[in-house]
Protein backbone atom coordinates (compact mmCIF):
# COMPACT_ATOMS: atom_id res chain seq x y z
CA UNK A 1 0.00 0.00 0.00
CA UNK A 2 0.77 3.40 -1.34
CA UNK A 3 1.82 6.06 1.79
CA UNK A 4 -0.66 8.91 2.04
CA UNK A 5 1.99 11.72 0.14
CA UNK A 6 2.58 9.59 -3.08
CA UNK A 7 -1.53 8.99 -3.10
CA UNK A 8 -2.27 12.38 -2.92
CA UNK A 9 -0.17 13.02 -5.57
CA UNK A 10 -2.02 10.45 -8.09
CA UNK A 11 -5.14 12.22 -6.77
CA UNK A 12 -3.71 15.41 -7.71
CA UNK A 13 -3.39 14.54 -11.56
CA UNK A 14 -6.43 12.55 -11.56
CA UNK A 15 -8.27 15.71 -10.38
CA UNK A 16 -6.39 17.98 -13.03
CA UNK A 17 -7.00 15.76 -16.02
CA UNK A 18 -10.98 15.35 -14.51
CA UNK A 19 -10.85 11.44 -14.26
CA UNK A 20 -12.37 11.53 -10.81
CA UNK A 21 -16.27 10.87 -11.10
CA UNK A 22 -17.83 14.54 -10.40
CA UNK A 23 -20.03 13.80 -7.92
CA UNK A 24 -17.60 12.54 -5.29
CA UNK A 25 -15.02 14.95 -5.67
CA UNK A 26 -16.24 16.37 -2.31
CA UNK A 27 -16.30 13.02 -0.31
CA UNK A 28 -12.91 12.31 -1.30
CA UNK A 29 -11.75 15.45 -0.30
CA UNK A 30 -13.25 14.93 3.03
CA UNK A 31 -12.07 11.92 3.59
CA UNK A 32 -8.26 12.66 2.78
CA UNK A 33 -8.34 15.87 5.05
CA UNK A 34 -8.48 13.49 8.06
CA UNK A 35 -5.81 12.29 10.13
CA UNK A 36 -4.48 8.45 9.14
CA UNK A 37 -6.72 7.82 6.66
CA UNK A 38 -6.54 8.06 2.61
CA UNK A 39 -8.44 7.01 -0.59
CA UNK A 40 -6.60 5.24 -3.32
CA UNK A 41 -9.18 3.97 -6.40
CA UNK A 42 -12.56 4.84 -5.51
CA UNK A 43 -15.68 4.96 -8.28
CA UNK A 44 -19.61 6.73 -7.39
CA UNK A 45 -21.10 4.01 -8.79
CA UNK A 46 -21.73 3.44 -12.59
CA UNK A 47 -24.19 1.69 -15.07
CA UNK A 48 -23.76 0.65 -19.26
CA UNK A 49 -23.10 -1.70 -21.43
CA UNK A 50 -20.24 -3.81 -21.43
CA UNK A 51 -18.37 -6.72 -23.94
CA UNK A 52 -16.52 -9.85 -22.72
CA UNK A 53 -15.49 -13.17 -23.68
CA UNK A 54 -16.98 -14.45 -20.07
CA UNK A 55 -18.44 -13.47 -16.82
CA UNK A 56 -15.89 -12.63 -14.27
CA UNK A 57 -12.73 -12.01 -17.27
CA UNK A 58 -12.03 -8.29 -16.49
CA UNK A 59 -8.97 -7.44 -17.84
CA UNK A 60 -10.82 -8.77 -21.43
CA UNK A 61 -13.44 -6.69 -21.01
CA UNK A 62 -14.62 -3.88 -23.57
CA UNK A 63 -17.14 -0.90 -22.18
CA UNK A 64 -19.72 -0.40 -24.96
CA UNK A 65 -21.49 2.62 -22.87
CA UNK A 66 -20.25 3.72 -19.16
CA UNK A 67 -21.67 6.82 -17.05
CA UNK A 68 -21.88 7.74 -13.99
CA UNK A 69 -25.73 8.88 -14.03
CA UNK A 70 -28.77 7.67 -15.26
CA UNK A 71 -28.45 6.55 -19.06
CA UNK A 72 -31.76 6.68 -21.23
CA UNK A 73 -32.87 3.69 -23.40
CA UNK A 74 -31.74 5.67 -26.71
CA UNK A 75 -27.91 5.45 -24.99
CA UNK A 76 -28.34 1.42 -24.70
CA UNK A 77 -29.58 1.06 -28.27
CA UNK A 78 -26.55 3.70 -29.50
CA UNK A 79 -23.86 1.66 -28.06
CA UNK A 80 -25.57 -1.53 -29.31
CA UNK A 81 -24.67 -0.72 -32.65
CA UNK A 82 -20.84 -0.92 -31.33
CA UNK A 83 -21.24 -4.77 -30.05
CA UNK A 84 -18.53 -7.37 -31.67
CA UNK A 85 -17.67 -10.38 -29.96
CA UNK A 86 -18.40 -12.08 -26.57
CA UNK A 87 -21.36 -11.74 -24.26
CA UNK A 88 -22.70 -9.01 -24.18
CA UNK A 89 -23.75 -7.12 -20.52
CA UNK A 90 -25.65 -4.29 -19.09
CA UNK A 91 -23.98 -3.79 -15.52
CA UNK A 92 -24.52 -1.33 -12.88
CA UNK A 93 -22.12 -1.36 -9.84
CA UNK A 94 -22.38 -0.12 -6.74
CA UNK A 95 -20.41 3.38 -5.90
CA UNK A 96 -16.89 1.92 -4.10
CA UNK A 97 -13.99 3.57 -1.92
CA UNK A 98 -10.47 1.99 -0.91
CA UNK A 99 -9.49 3.86 2.25
CA UNK A 100 -5.95 2.99 3.55
CA UNK A 101 -5.97 3.12 7.28
CA UNK A 102 -2.63 3.73 9.13
CA UNK A 103 -4.08 1.15 11.90
CA UNK A 104 -6.31 -1.45 13.06
CA UNK A 105 -8.31 1.10 15.23
CA UNK A 106 -9.07 3.36 12.83
CA UNK A 107 -9.41 0.97 10.10
CA UNK A 108 -12.54 -0.39 12.76
CA UNK A 109 -14.13 2.65 12.78
CA UNK A 110 -14.04 3.32 8.75
CA UNK A 111 -15.62 -0.22 8.31
CA UNK A 112 -18.14 0.82 11.07
CA UNK A 113 -19.18 3.79 9.25
CA UNK A 114 -19.10 2.04 5.91
CA UNK A 115 -21.67 -0.61 7.04
CA UNK A 116 -23.65 2.34 8.77
CA UNK A 117 -23.86 4.56 5.92
CA UNK A 118 -25.32 1.16 4.22
CA UNK A 119 -22.75 -0.40 2.17
CA UNK A 120 -22.83 -4.06 3.29
CA UNK A 121 -20.22 -5.65 0.86
CA UNK A 122 -17.56 -3.30 3.18
CA UNK A 123 -14.70 -5.17 4.43
CA UNK A 124 -11.25 -5.15 5.06
CA UNK A 125 -9.17 -5.77 1.95
CA UNK A 126 -5.66 -6.03 2.57
CA UNK A 127 -3.71 -5.96 5.65
CA UNK A 128 -0.31 -5.26 5.44
CA UNK A 129 3.00 -6.01 7.33
CA UNK A 130 3.77 -2.07 7.87
CA UNK A 131 0.06 -1.90 10.06
CA UNK A 132 -1.74 -0.12 7.66
CA UNK A 133 -5.46 -2.00 6.28
CA UNK A 134 -7.25 -1.04 3.53
CA UNK A 135 -10.46 -0.99 3.71
CA UNK A 136 -13.17 -1.68 1.01
CA UNK A 137 -16.37 0.18 1.23
CA UNK A 138 -18.66 -1.29 -1.25
CA UNK A 139 -22.31 -1.90 -1.76
CA UNK A 140 -24.88 -4.71 -2.47
CA UNK A 141 -26.39 -2.38 -5.45
CA UNK A 142 -24.54 -4.76 -8.83
CA UNK A 143 -26.38 -6.27 -11.35
CA UNK A 144 -24.67 -8.03 -14.51
CA UNK A 145 -26.99 -9.26 -16.86
CA UNK A 146 -26.46 -11.00 -20.13
CA UNK A 147 -28.28 -9.15 -23.25
CA UNK A 148 -26.93 -11.85 -26.27
CA UNK A 149 -23.49 -12.89 -27.50
CA UNK A 150 -21.13 -12.60 -30.52
CA UNK A 151 -23.26 -9.38 -32.02
CA UNK A 152 -26.43 -11.33 -31.80
CA UNK A 153 -29.03 -9.68 -28.91
CA UNK A 154 -31.39 -11.70 -27.13
CA UNK A 155 -33.96 -9.88 -25.70
CA UNK A 156 -36.63 -6.95 -27.28
CA UNK A 157 -37.05 -3.09 -26.60
CA UNK A 158 -39.83 -4.00 -23.96
CA UNK A 159 -37.24 -5.82 -22.19
CA UNK A 160 -34.19 -3.48 -22.49
CA UNK A 161 -36.87 -0.07 -20.99
CA UNK A 162 -37.52 -2.27 -18.34
CA UNK A 163 -34.26 -3.07 -17.69
CA UNK A 164 -32.71 0.09 -18.12
CA UNK A 165 -35.45 1.58 -15.74
CA UNK A 166 -34.36 -1.02 -12.76
CA UNK A 167 -30.80 -0.21 -13.29
CA UNK A 168 -31.13 3.20 -13.17
CA UNK A 169 -33.20 2.88 -9.65
CA UNK A 170 -30.65 0.05 -8.52
CA UNK A 171 -27.49 2.92 -9.33
CA UNK A 172 -29.83 5.22 -7.32
CA UNK A 173 -30.17 3.46 -4.47
CA UNK A 174 -26.03 3.11 -4.31
CA UNK A 175 -25.74 6.68 -4.96
CA UNK A 176 -28.37 7.90 -2.57
CA UNK A 177 -26.16 6.10 -0.12
CA UNK A 178 -23.30 8.26 -0.78
CA UNK A 179 -24.58 11.52 1.35
CA UNK A 180 -24.82 9.02 4.21
CA UNK A 181 -21.11 8.37 3.72
CA UNK A 182 -20.41 11.79 3.98
CA UNK A 183 -22.10 12.33 6.98
CA UNK A 184 -20.42 9.73 8.52
CA UNK A 185 -16.93 11.01 7.64
CA UNK A 186 -17.28 14.12 9.21
CA UNK A 187 -18.48 11.97 12.52
CA UNK A 188 -15.23 10.41 11.75
CA UNK A 189 -12.79 13.54 10.79
CA UNK A 190 -14.20 15.16 14.49
CA UNK A 191 -13.10 11.83 15.66
CA UNK A 192 -9.75 11.66 14.44
CA UNK A 193 -9.43 15.05 13.53
CA UNK A 194 -7.30 17.12 10.92
CA UNK A 195 -4.50 15.77 8.90
CA UNK A 196 -2.05 18.77 9.12
CA UNK A 197 -0.44 18.21 6.10
CA UNK A 198 -3.74 18.30 3.73
CA UNK A 199 -2.75 21.96 2.55
CA UNK A 200 0.09 20.53 1.70
CA UNK A 201 -1.37 17.87 -0.64
CA UNK A 202 -3.07 21.20 -2.82
CA UNK A 203 -6.39 19.26 -3.85
CA UNK A 204 -8.50 22.21 -3.29
CA UNK A 205 -8.01 24.43 -6.40
CA UNK A 206 -9.52 21.86 -8.89
CA UNK B 1 -17.20 -15.20 16.40
CA UNK B 2 -17.92 -18.20 17.81
CA UNK B 3 -14.96 -20.40 19.06
CA UNK B 4 -14.43 -23.70 17.36
CA UNK B 5 -15.77 -25.66 20.12
CA UNK B 6 -19.63 -24.74 19.14
CA UNK B 7 -19.04 -23.95 15.24
CA UNK B 8 -18.57 -27.88 15.23
CA UNK B 9 -21.68 -28.41 17.07
CA UNK B 10 -23.65 -26.57 14.68
CA UNK B 11 -21.59 -28.01 11.54
CA UNK B 12 -22.39 -31.59 13.10
CA UNK B 13 -25.85 -30.83 13.67
CA UNK B 14 -26.03 -29.37 10.07
CA UNK B 15 -23.92 -32.56 8.80
CA UNK B 16 -26.62 -34.89 10.67
CA UNK B 17 -29.55 -32.68 9.32
CA UNK B 18 -27.95 -32.81 5.46
CA UNK B 19 -28.36 -28.87 5.56
CA UNK B 20 -24.57 -29.08 3.95
CA UNK B 21 -23.84 -28.73 0.42
CA UNK B 22 -22.93 -32.20 -0.75
CA UNK B 23 -19.91 -30.93 -3.06
CA UNK B 24 -18.13 -29.47 -0.21
CA UNK B 25 -18.45 -31.85 2.96
CA UNK B 26 -15.12 -32.91 2.21
CA UNK B 27 -13.72 -30.08 1.89
CA UNK B 28 -15.54 -28.39 5.24
CA UNK B 29 -13.77 -31.64 6.59
CA UNK B 30 -10.36 -31.04 5.55
CA UNK B 31 -10.73 -27.32 6.79
CA UNK B 32 -11.56 -28.11 10.00
CA UNK B 33 -9.15 -30.53 10.49
CA UNK B 34 -6.87 -27.96 10.42
CA UNK B 35 -4.83 -26.04 13.44
CA UNK B 36 -6.06 -22.94 14.17
CA UNK B 37 -9.24 -22.54 11.52
CA UNK B 38 -12.89 -23.46 11.31
CA UNK B 39 -15.81 -22.62 8.86
CA UNK B 40 -19.10 -20.83 9.76
CA UNK B 41 -21.30 -20.40 6.97
CA UNK B 42 -20.84 -21.38 3.76
CA UNK B 43 -22.63 -22.42 0.36
CA UNK B 44 -21.01 -24.14 -2.84
CA UNK B 45 -21.94 -21.99 -5.12
CA UNK B 46 -25.58 -22.08 -6.41
CA UNK B 47 -28.45 -20.77 -9.05
CA UNK B 48 -31.87 -20.20 -9.26
CA UNK B 49 -35.15 -17.87 -9.04
CA UNK B 50 -35.94 -15.12 -6.61
CA UNK B 51 -38.56 -12.98 -6.34
CA UNK B 52 -37.51 -9.79 -3.85
CA UNK B 53 -39.21 -6.17 -3.22
CA UNK B 54 -35.72 -4.44 -4.85
CA UNK B 55 -32.45 -5.33 -5.57
CA UNK B 56 -30.36 -5.44 -2.49
CA UNK B 57 -33.19 -6.39 -0.15
CA UNK B 58 -31.90 -9.40 1.05
CA UNK B 59 -34.47 -10.76 4.48
CA UNK B 60 -37.48 -9.78 2.09
CA UNK B 61 -36.23 -12.01 -0.82
CA UNK B 62 -38.21 -15.35 -1.69
CA UNK B 63 -36.75 -18.47 -3.64
CA UNK B 64 -38.53 -20.06 -6.06
CA UNK B 65 -36.07 -22.06 -7.18
CA UNK B 66 -32.47 -22.73 -5.38
CA UNK B 67 -29.58 -25.65 -6.83
CA UNK B 68 -26.42 -26.02 -5.72
CA UNK B 69 -25.80 -28.11 -9.18
CA UNK B 70 -26.66 -26.86 -12.76
CA UNK B 71 -30.44 -26.69 -13.97
CA UNK B 72 -32.72 -26.39 -16.95
CA UNK B 73 -34.85 -24.37 -18.72
CA UNK B 74 -37.98 -26.96 -17.46
CA UNK B 75 -37.07 -26.30 -13.66
CA UNK B 76 -36.74 -22.60 -14.27
CA UNK B 77 -39.98 -22.69 -16.62
CA UNK B 78 -41.94 -24.56 -13.56
CA UNK B 79 -40.88 -22.18 -10.53
CA UNK B 80 -42.25 -19.33 -12.08
CA UNK B 81 -45.48 -20.81 -12.22
CA UNK B 82 -44.99 -19.55 -8.94
CA UNK B 83 -44.42 -15.90 -9.29
CA UNK B 84 -46.62 -13.51 -7.25
CA UNK B 85 -45.46 -10.02 -6.63
CA UNK B 86 -42.13 -8.09 -6.72
CA UNK B 87 -38.42 -8.11 -8.97
CA UNK B 88 -38.50 -11.86 -10.39
CA UNK B 89 -34.77 -12.27 -10.36
CA UNK B 90 -32.35 -14.95 -12.19
CA UNK B 91 -29.33 -15.83 -9.73
CA UNK B 92 -26.04 -17.59 -10.02
CA UNK B 93 -23.99 -17.14 -6.79
CA UNK B 94 -19.91 -18.14 -6.49
CA UNK B 95 -19.42 -20.65 -4.16
CA UNK B 96 -18.50 -18.92 -0.60
CA UNK B 97 -16.63 -19.83 2.82
CA UNK B 98 -16.59 -17.94 5.93
CA UNK B 99 -13.35 -19.33 7.94
CA UNK B 100 -12.52 -18.04 11.34
CA UNK B 101 -8.66 -17.60 12.22
CA UNK B 102 -7.01 -17.59 15.18
CA UNK B 103 -4.57 -15.08 14.28
CA UNK B 104 -3.15 -12.58 11.50
CA UNK B 105 -0.56 -14.73 10.52
CA UNK B 106 -2.96 -17.99 9.86
CA UNK B 107 -5.59 -15.38 8.43
CA UNK B 108 -3.23 -14.20 5.66
CA UNK B 109 -2.01 -17.54 4.42
CA UNK B 110 -5.77 -18.44 4.42
CA UNK B 111 -6.24 -14.91 2.24
CA UNK B 112 -2.97 -15.95 0.15
CA UNK B 113 -5.04 -19.40 -0.67
CA UNK B 114 -8.39 -18.05 -1.17
CA UNK B 115 -7.00 -15.72 -3.81
CA UNK B 116 -4.61 -17.63 -5.48
CA UNK B 117 -7.34 -20.45 -5.91
CA UNK B 118 -9.30 -17.92 -8.09
CA UNK B 119 -11.11 -16.79 -5.73
CA UNK B 120 -10.57 -12.95 -6.11
CA UNK B 121 -13.06 -11.62 -4.20
CA UNK B 122 -11.54 -13.41 -1.03
CA UNK B 123 -11.74 -10.74 1.64
CA UNK B 124 -10.73 -9.65 5.92
CA UNK B 125 -14.72 -9.68 6.68
CA UNK B 126 -14.45 -9.24 10.13
CA UNK B 127 -11.67 -7.99 12.81
CA UNK B 128 -12.34 -9.39 16.38
CA UNK B 129 -11.11 -7.79 19.75
CA UNK B 130 -9.55 -11.21 20.59
CA UNK B 131 -7.09 -11.57 17.38
CA UNK B 132 -9.12 -13.84 15.80
CA UNK B 133 -10.17 -12.87 12.27
CA UNK B 134 -12.82 -14.06 9.47
CA UNK B 135 -11.46 -14.08 5.92
CA UNK B 136 -14.24 -14.67 3.41
CA UNK B 137 -13.63 -16.56 0.68
CA UNK B 138 -15.59 -15.57 -2.28
CA UNK B 139 -15.38 -15.20 -6.32
CA UNK B 140 -16.88 -13.03 -9.20
CA UNK B 141 -18.82 -15.73 -10.20
CA UNK B 142 -22.24 -13.72 -9.73
CA UNK B 143 -24.98 -12.96 -12.17
CA UNK B 144 -28.13 -11.25 -10.92
CA UNK B 145 -30.90 -10.95 -13.63
CA UNK B 146 -34.37 -9.22 -13.56
CA UNK B 147 -36.65 -10.91 -15.71
CA UNK B 148 -39.78 -9.35 -14.91
CA UNK B 149 -42.41 -7.55 -11.87
CA UNK B 150 -45.02 -8.34 -10.72
CA UNK B 151 -46.22 -11.85 -11.69
CA UNK B 152 -45.25 -10.49 -15.44
CA UNK B 153 -41.94 -11.79 -16.83
CA UNK B 154 -40.81 -9.46 -19.93
CA UNK B 155 -38.19 -12.25 -21.90
CA UNK B 156 -39.57 -15.33 -24.17
CA UNK B 157 -38.58 -18.60 -24.14
CA UNK B 158 -35.31 -18.65 -26.32
CA UNK B 159 -33.43 -15.48 -23.61
CA UNK B 160 -34.52 -17.99 -21.05
CA UNK B 161 -32.89 -20.79 -22.93
CA UNK B 162 -29.60 -19.03 -23.41
CA UNK B 163 -29.62 -17.67 -19.89
CA UNK B 164 -29.89 -21.00 -18.11
CA UNK B 165 -26.85 -22.35 -20.45
CA UNK B 166 -25.20 -19.18 -19.43
CA UNK B 167 -26.01 -19.12 -15.57
CA UNK B 168 -24.97 -22.92 -15.78
CA UNK B 169 -21.60 -21.95 -17.04
CA UNK B 170 -20.91 -19.21 -14.83
CA UNK B 171 -22.06 -21.21 -11.44
CA UNK B 172 -19.52 -24.40 -12.89
CA UNK B 173 -17.04 -22.09 -13.43
CA UNK B 174 -17.16 -21.18 -10.11
CA UNK B 175 -17.37 -24.80 -9.16
CA UNK B 176 -14.28 -25.60 -10.65
CA UNK B 177 -12.36 -23.64 -8.38
CA UNK B 178 -13.38 -25.90 -5.24
CA UNK B 179 -10.68 -28.24 -6.21
CA UNK B 180 -8.17 -25.88 -6.34
CA UNK B 181 -8.94 -24.58 -2.93
CA UNK B 182 -9.26 -28.35 -1.82
CA UNK B 183 -5.85 -28.67 -2.77
CA UNK B 184 -4.45 -25.21 -0.94
CA UNK B 185 -5.96 -26.23 2.28
CA UNK B 186 -4.04 -28.96 2.04
CA UNK B 187 -0.81 -27.33 1.73
CA UNK B 188 -2.32 -25.03 4.52
CA UNK B 189 -3.00 -28.20 6.47
CA UNK B 190 1.12 -29.46 6.15
CA UNK B 191 2.11 -25.60 6.83
CA UNK B 192 -0.11 -25.65 10.16
CA UNK B 193 -0.29 -28.66 11.35
CA UNK B 194 -3.43 -31.33 12.50
CA UNK B 195 -5.69 -29.51 14.88
CA UNK B 196 -4.99 -32.27 18.07
CA UNK B 197 -9.00 -31.90 18.98
CA UNK B 198 -10.62 -32.70 15.33
CA UNK B 199 -11.56 -36.31 16.36
CA UNK B 200 -13.37 -35.14 19.40
CA UNK B 201 -15.95 -32.57 17.33
CA UNK B 202 -17.31 -36.43 16.01
CA UNK B 203 -18.01 -35.14 12.12
CA UNK B 204 -16.73 -37.83 10.23
CA UNK B 205 -19.73 -40.27 10.50
CA UNK B 206 -21.86 -38.41 8.66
Amino acid sequence: MHDKVEAMKKLRAALIERRVDDDIVDLLLLINSIKGVHTTSSCSGRIGIMETPEIGAKPKARWLLKEHRTITYEEVLESLKNVREGLILFKVQSPIFHVVCENLKIARRVHYYGMESGFKYTNYRALSDSGRILVEINGTENISVPLGIDGKLLVDEKYIRFLVDVGNQVLMRGKRKLERLRESFKRLKSELGDDPNFSRYDLKSY
